[in-house]
């Protein structure tokens, strides 16, 4: 008898949640996981904006609305989750809590109130998420690729490398990975992948019309930019890793990108 | 026009070629390749032994006899795949040039050429294997995902820690290591993808009489063992990605391990 | 005509400044800046326990109240010091913010409070008191070294590696050790030299009175603790390191430490 | 009584024994080693080169000859170094390997036989180099700093990263780096101090006829070279630390140095 035959295995149907409701990751995931036979719940501060209700009305996504640096909040989606999808089986934290000047000032220029915000957008909402998971998860059937579920953190090439007049930024990334980290040495063995995934670059894609979008303003070369439907691959092919290879971190970078 | 629609981009049947021709890692990646739709070469010291024979048998692979620390049998070796399969789209370096008291002795003890052996047939295969490689992929097309092949090195946790009693593997697997991030960081921008995929564990495999084999004695254990078999799907997903998001290094190990 | 010799450059007397008041480092640092000819002043939440006040008396160190974690609080303990011993040359900053229970509990039963005031208490206090230090330190003048000050984090090994049961204490020194390195890259090239120096180990030291002391509880070997006079000792070699060769990190842990 | 007064420690004259006999980092070691009151060994291919016979005139250094490469040559080295001064105290290994166009050609271009060379020459000799000093320093007393030796290993910061065109040296540097970080951890629980030294930087410093010299051509700027005075005195520091405390690897860069 192999691992995949074992009896508390189940092959029931996945519940992806995807926190963070922007037009690139999250929405590029949103669409796989839904065509792949996902239920695909999506959380965002605002979940209105036209993007989210166009992934519900094509791809049935469901949207709700959070402030993932609230802890009620948190707590709120999860439970709102479970009743209306069931007990999710991946979640993905797809927040980086940047904000528009965090790349322009130098340490002795920034706000503080700006460094405390981002180190709550990004690390503490990753918490905040991760711990809801995490017990939401352990209660979960074992799937045949013998997890109980994946928890995925987006993070960015400021967990790899503090880069200067971006002190907030660093602090935030890095501590991203280790909780992400602590999270993987904990969970891992009850059967929970937990996975960090840098993205070492922009993020750019073809919007509906044909033209390109992108998050940094100036570039105009596409294949210096990570196209997300490409992450959000990466994504599914993490969650369906058997336990037996689980990988923790996978930095994607464009082929032209210098590291 | 995306990129997948370039008109130099063509959808050739892929050639793979592995260097190590062990029962394992080597044998899993024949069969998944092969299973794939690619034609497969192997290359081992003794391309006769059984587990290669009955890959050519049911899976239709090709064997080479292949000295892999000896340049002129490295380039006998491409030239012969070049010739009776067509230029390799993917190469995997799966040697680690280990010897069998490798672990058991200290800095003090170790011989000398044992240590310089081991360098030679692990790192110093990994420069000949990756160095024609890299001169035959430079002229391949470029695939629907933008490459124009992909050089995955088998690495080993010794690649990411160096541990007491080990100085020479863990000398030749650091080397591996430094290769492939000199070669990625080379050879990306040219479209070759390059990738290290340490595999932090024993590698344990079920066999077609159903007993179990693992290559260090005296593990029981079936879950703190990497299943060759899934270490493959990586190896395959790593080739399939597109080069708007390569991974370089993937640390595989089972949901069990301490690390 | 060397660096050394370089009209801009004074001998000036070193002000230090130490935001952290324990026993361990904290009071090392106080005790070995101020026998090697600096002026001290150090910063706690509570300036009256008895190990300060006994600094002030044998050493001459000036004590002050600060709540590191306040942005209000930091600005008023730099422009105290400036004003009282002058502007600092060196700065260590030396919290780690953990909580009683910190490694007690699992990610899903972990208070959000805590890891939130755990973040708060030692990456942000590290930024609030990082930008200060930067803020003065780049209109010192160049001291023989090629320096205009040193600022120093003291980090653990959680900073290196996220433990499980600790989500919250590894996001806090991984934030740390990312502010770190972008304030290094950012502030070195401008003659400010930042460092980070995760300890990978319990603190132990002999007391006054002969008996040993130590932060965790059930460790009787001396050996296996980190001696905060000798930590002292390197951070006051990375104040006189030449800016021909700065040291940027300096993992210490004692010679019978598990890596 | 504290450790420094344990009963088998001596304060025995140290003998320093560096191989690789160039005028940077070698003969900055042997004038501090000299300085400081130790007895101190070069070993050199070739010996009779001058600025090695001017560190036996005004230093009192020993020469001695030495095919760091070749296991006799190195047994013949330490055999001879212990009958003129006694068992080494302090070994630093100082030879990268390089040769001269190996930053030149890419991984396609390479000549084997140079990656080959460069891996004997850096890795392979600092094995060599690392066995014979353990042999040794196991049977030394211990100091008053709790040791019984140190053995440090100069790199390059191709061991921390692997750039492009130079996969031979990024090889053999991580080689180095990996055996460095075994070797640490199994002799620093016997009491000898083993450290890996990247210097990120070029090597510069002024001769003395007051001219500047340095390793690679073109550079005019003094600011962005590591002065090899500075390195040694990073390497005197690492041997006086405390076992209570010690560091496993440093990496010096200039100021200005981008990272």
């Amino acid at each position: 008898m192999t691992q995949s035959e074992k009896p508390d295995q189940q092959s029931v149907q996945d519940v992806a949640l995807i926190v963070g409701g922007g037009p690139g990751i999250s929405a590029s995931c949103a669409r796989l996981f839904a065509g792949s036979g996902m239920k695909v719940a999506i959380a965002a501060r605002s979940p209105d904006k036209p993007v989210l209700e166009n992934l519900e009305k094509k791809h049935g996504v469901r949207r709700y609305a959070c402030d993932a640096s609230e802890p009620a909040s948190v707590e709120r989606l999860f439970r709102d989750v479970v009743r209306d999808l069931g007990s999710p089986t991946l979640v993905v934290h797809n927040i980086d809590g940047r904000v528009p000047d965090i790349f322009r000032k130098g340490i002795a220029e920034a706000e503080p109130s700006m460094a405390l915000n981002t180190l709550r957008n990004s690390a503490f909402s990753a918490f905040l998420v991760g711990q809801q998971a995490a017990r939401l998860m352990r209660t979960n059937k074992t799937d045949r690729n013998g997890a109980k579920g994946t928890i995925i953190f987006t993070n960015a090439s400021a967990s790899l490398k503090g880069f200067p007049l971006s002190g907030a930024f660093a602090m935030a990334c890095h501590a991203k990975s280790g909780l992400a980290q602590s999270m993987a040495r904990e969970l891992m063995p009850e059967g929970i992948h937990v996975a960090n995934v840098p993205i070492d670059a922009a993020i750019g894609w073809t919007q509906e019309d044909g033209t390109r979008a992108h998050r940094l303003a100036g570039t105009t070369v596409d294949d210096n930019m990570a196209d997300p439907d490409h992450i959000a691959q990466t994504y599914l092919q993490l969650h369906r890793q058997h336990r037996s290879t689980w990988a923790f971190e996978i930095v994607l970078r464009p082929w032209v990108e210098k590291w």
